[in-house]
């Protein structure tokens, strides 16, 4: 669908750029541009450069020009970058190519919220299954996914070799799940619950807490309401 | 339900510390700490100390000492806190004992995600009304939500007295969206889109980044693979 790199020394100086350190505040700002650019070639566009990206997202333009780098791709004077060459290039950094895909424990309200986003398809993650404890969950199906007895989840995910887990579970038992999930060869967990998890430092967590940014927005509606 | 505070003093002192200031990392913890001791309370248990709170979400005990005061409740030597006054404390800390009724614009596949989610109404939000611009998902009914056209929100908004807008849209409209929210009376927006909006300073904005989030993963574990 996306037009290749033009020429195997671009490839491979891909290669090279993706196993430097890219810092966070990069990687986080790559989905960012991967939408925008997604939403111009849908558009019918075919270049864009990076102070015009710079200046839709509200970015410094020399910020924009330097996450560019980490993606490998490099823009033509005064056109900038090809649009679907730079697709590819932001897809291929964010690992879209690739196969993720995740095992889901907790299967509440939450729990079945993400499992029936189909957002994650296209950002290269693949809830694949849902385990939880409670006996009347299990067997359960959950927008095509079935709900396991988490008594399965070991061997379900040495057989499909998962590597990322997502903890949905009550607080009180997050801790318990991650400490299963690293036993079980699971290399990142991502974290809904609102507990701080402690786990061996090779071991990859990312917190989502979306309590915590409700609480901030109704605290500071309330304090505003003070003043 | 819950034991109301034991005088007129101590309620007057919690609307004193409410005032203050206070850091936005210890309010990013209070839901962390409420989720834990209702589920304590849920368990039969009557008492909890501070230190016993700090153990089990890995945090520093003078830091949970200072989290408490600012909620007001203070607790006994050797005892700590009594649960049901702590809970209620917590919560009137997060205004989960007012009504926060939110309108979410952009009824797509987080959108839908986001009203059929439970979890919100026990955290002092509830979305109680939808808007889009596409014509085929406008007068659907999403989880007892319906999906009114984007025209519709101020009036709306106005007659129901709505101070938080969600954005669920694709990047190229949050801005817009949160342009037209600003005009129309929202002070305070949730976004998930992958976009840094620009409001006027006195507009709260919380940002979860869904797709950020799940870049670092894939991120790190791309690098990993390569060591």
């Amino acid at each position: 669908m996306h037009q290749k790199f033009k020429s195997m020394e671009a490839l491979v100086a891909n290669q090279v750029k993706k196993t430097q350190a890219v810092p966070e505040p990069s990687v986080r700002r790559m989905p960012m541009y991967l939408n925008l650019v997604r939403e111009m070639h849908r558009n019918g566009e075919q270049y864009v450069s990076a102070p015009y990206i710079a200046r839709l997202l509200h970015l410094d333009p020399t910020q924009v020009v330097k996450d560019m780098s980490y993606t490998g791709v490099s823009g033509r004077p005064r056109v900038g970058f090809q649009l679907d060459e730079l697709i590819f290039a932001l897809e291929d950094f964010l690992g879209y190519h690739r196969k993720h895909e995740a095992f889901l424990v907790g299967a509440g309200s939450l729990g079945t919220a993400l499992i029936q986003y189909q957002g994650f398809r296209d950002a290269g993650m693949r809830i694949v299954a849902a385990f939880d404890t409670d006996k009347r969950k299990i067997g359960k199906e959950i927008g095509g996914i079935t709900v396991f007895d988490l008594e399965k989840f070991r061997d379900l995910a040495g057989r499909l070799h998962i590597t990322i887990g997502i903890i949905t579970t009550p607080p009180s038992a997050a801790q318990n799940i991650a400490d299963l999930m690293v036993g079980w060869g699971i290399r990142a967990i991502w974290n809904f619950a609102p507990v701080a998890l402690q786990v061996p430092e090779h071991i990859i967590v990312q917190d989502t807490h979306i309590y915590a940014n409700l609480a901030v927005i109704i605290n500071k509606l309330g304090k505003n309401k003070n003043v």
